[in-house]
């Protein structure tokens, strides 16, 4: 869980790093010696690998989330104030991996020259970048088996799509369970980072489930689409259909079976999961239930996130080039050009100093020490993260900010990714009209970051 | 059965158009008087819809299609004779509804004014488009399940990676289930017109049924993918997976279940199911077991092709574009833009009006009855389909080109697609060499489409 965040971890919490080279035994022992935090190579394995010495050093990261809530605010509110630490949590064992700029190894602890296995002749290679990838997924999934473990406790409602963006060594990860968009704003152009999950673009997904595991639609539902609702006297006429294998549609001929309503239903806006929700991934709605039965919804929807990598490093910058986070709400009443034209159009309206003038800051170099190339968030908005904020780990930690929006009963809200160079916090402008502004943003809501 | 596309249709065989506003008591009679194939609207029923004449003229309809074989000829050498007639046969009964511009009806029989069900909120628009590509996508379920039943009177054996091409209303459908290639190149540009269906791009879904259904493992698999095998004295370390929901990597502590072989393992050329087949999509295999064991391949293995569309009257084509088909022989060893450069050379070396630069010829308007306005193949060399060259269904037909490359035993297959003015069918050149030839190529094959 989460808590392992919080505190300096104990016995077992932690991995020795691979260039210690310690074998399963020595490993074994620094184990049942929590209390000795540093551990030194030993004398016959003194040749330590390249870049090791980058592996005591700070690991900085950076957060924004945003929470849209359905059908009560629990869920969104739980998620926008624990998810960041689960990311942590799950990024936490690879600070010196991904430090380390040799390829990350496939097994742990790392095997010695002396006692290594036979080689493989197929081995995959796998980049820190998927390790990334890889954390942040986990993340989501822990934190939605926490709201399912908790919920009565904590009384946590409802559901929220979840959008995070986390900052990590150059690159931006882009992680979307739900229906909420990132776009980024560059130079006028319009690169997306997220894509929406609904009924309509995930039902093959959907039909798969119910074709194969028919018990989840309780005998009420069909995992067949069908343009329209059959009447009962329709039955031997043909009717357009598609199965979980198809993207056309075809005619078959209407049987009783066919009756039951469609898992996916309606188009657009309107398109629903078993008649219930409209939005197929997110965190929480683990009660969510077929109005008037007892068929759960939870099976058909994923926590799983997508994510999508924005290498900072490999493009130039303009000072008003922005990463725009929207729900739904938003990018119902707009879309990604209109929003892009009023974002410049507000941030032409202060001078080039203007603090105000904050979403302009995000991409400007921070010269920090996590990332000496890279032109980055600043590093005034560095402070630490809750719960590594008064220790260290064993060599090294993760610093950065985080920042959240969340819109806890639903509705529109939009956050322009931003830091100024007022405070020690990044700031997060947050917009709960369902109509960009025309005229200039609102003063920057700084949101607290701890728990 | 495709049977059904040789010979006039008998009773129940067809349905009566949707102009004709037929009640079903009237249908079931016009059924029960099958001899008489023309019916006329009834008296009082005498507006009929737009266009309702242009549904007595010919459907015209091209076809080519590319097999590759694998673990023996069998099941290439029968889809190559077979597929177009279930083609065929599925795009029968949608020759009305293609040719008439009002949208498809969702149910047939149409619905009466008089008799006309409540209008229904939610009813989904279904385009002409989405039906073409339902009926090769379930063209190609029939063409495997009579794969299935006729595999051991017609020694059907071993699978095919099927690629086939359907011209029909200005439109091309490039269907593709396997890892053949179908590229247009459009004045030097590049069009992907399909992607590559193997353990690698179809992972997910593969590891997601072998998580529902872990019986289809046969206890030697599990569903998730590590990097390289595992050995038994690891137990207890962390290594790299990935599960059916994962796009990025993690650790996980290695338990006794994870020794055993992953579903998907292997990179790139090498990447396998269970050890034992290169590629997740095809015809047949129904046979194809895990070596030495009682473990079927087929279940995860689809049929299913992936169909893109390609609408000829929306751009300009020069007298050297061509739309090329590959087997994964020919892909291994060049790539498009290799491609490109080669056909480019190669059609360069002949005069405009050389009869042998045929596949200059695939897109030059042929001005037939069926696309008036739409400059696509030559009308010279349309023929009736076998099984429609004598008769007429009641009200209209198909008509059109059959040319296809069968490579049963694999290896490398590249055909350009192209029409000569030469004859009455369609040619197509197939190279089966492993490279493209930097010469001229070889003299048209013609194939023989009569199955």
């Amino acid at each position: 869980g989460p808590s392992a965040c919080r505190g300096p971890p104990v016995g077992g919490g932690f991995s020795r790093p691979a260039f210690l080279q310690l074998t399963s035994e020595e490993l074994q022992l620094a184990d049942d010696h929590a209390g000795r935090a540093v551990q030194s190579p030993r004398e016959s394995r003194r040749r330590l690998p390249w870049s090791t010495g980058y592996a005591e050093k700070d690991l900085c990261f950076h957060y924004w989330g945003l929470f849209d809530g359905h059908a009560g605010s629990g869920a969104a509110v739980m998620a926008s104030k624990l998810l960041h630490l689960h990311i942590c949590d799950q990024l936490r064992d690879l600070v010196d991996i991904l430090q380390d700029s040799s390829p990350p190894p496939l097994c742990l602890p790392g095997i010695l020259p002396s006692d290594a296995l036979p080689r493989f002749h197929l081995e995959k290679a796998v980049s820190h970048e998927s390790l990334v990838i890889g954390a942040i997924e986990n993340a989501f999934k822990r934190m939605d088996e926490q709201i399912e473990r908790e919920r009565m406790t904590r009384l946590v409602a409802g559901g929220c799509c979840a959008l995070a963006v986390v900052y990590l060594l150059g690159k931006v990860y882009v992680a979307n369970a739900g229906d909420s968009r990132a776009i980024i704003i560059r130079n006028g152009e319009i690169i997306p980072m997220s894509r929406e999950f609904t009924p309509e673009t995930e039902r093959q997904r959907l039909q798969f489930l119910g074709f194969l595991r028919p018990e989840l639609l309780g005998n009420e539902f069909t995992h067949l689409e069908f343009p329209r609702r059959i009447q009962h006297k329709e039955l031997g006429k043909k009717m357009l259909y598609r199965d979980q294998n198809m993207n056309g549609w075809a005619y078959k001929r209407i049987e009783e079976d066919d009756l039951k309503f469609p898992l996916i239903y309606g188009e657009g806006k309107k398109a629903r999961v078993m008649a219930t929700i409209g939005v197929t991934r997110g965190l929480g709605d683990h009660d969510l239930k077929v109005y008037n039965s007892n068929i759960h919804i939870k099976p058909f929807l994923s926590c799983v996130p997508e994510v999508r990598v924005y290498d900072l490093t490999q493009y130039e910058h303009c000072p008003d080039d922005v990463l725009v986070l929207g729900t739904d709400g938003l990018w119902d009443v707009t879309n990604d050009r209109e929003v892009a034209d009023v974002v410049k159009e507000v941030l032409m309206d202060y001078e080039p100093n203007d603090p105000l003038k904050a979403w302009a800051g995000w991409l400007q170099c921070g010269g920090g020490p996590c990332c000496p190339k890279c032109p980055v968030l600043p590093t005034c908005c560095h402070h630490s993260l809750s719960g590594y904020s008064s220790h260290s780990l064993p060599l090294s930690c993760l610093k950065g900010t985080v920042s959240q929006a969340c819109v806890p009963g639903g509705g529109a809200g939009c956050c322009f990714l931003q830091s100024t160079g007022a405070g020690r916090r990044g700031h997060l402008r947050v917009m709960c009209s369902s109509h960009l502004p025309t005229g200039p943003p609102m003063g920057p809501t700084e949101l607290d970051s701890t728990p």
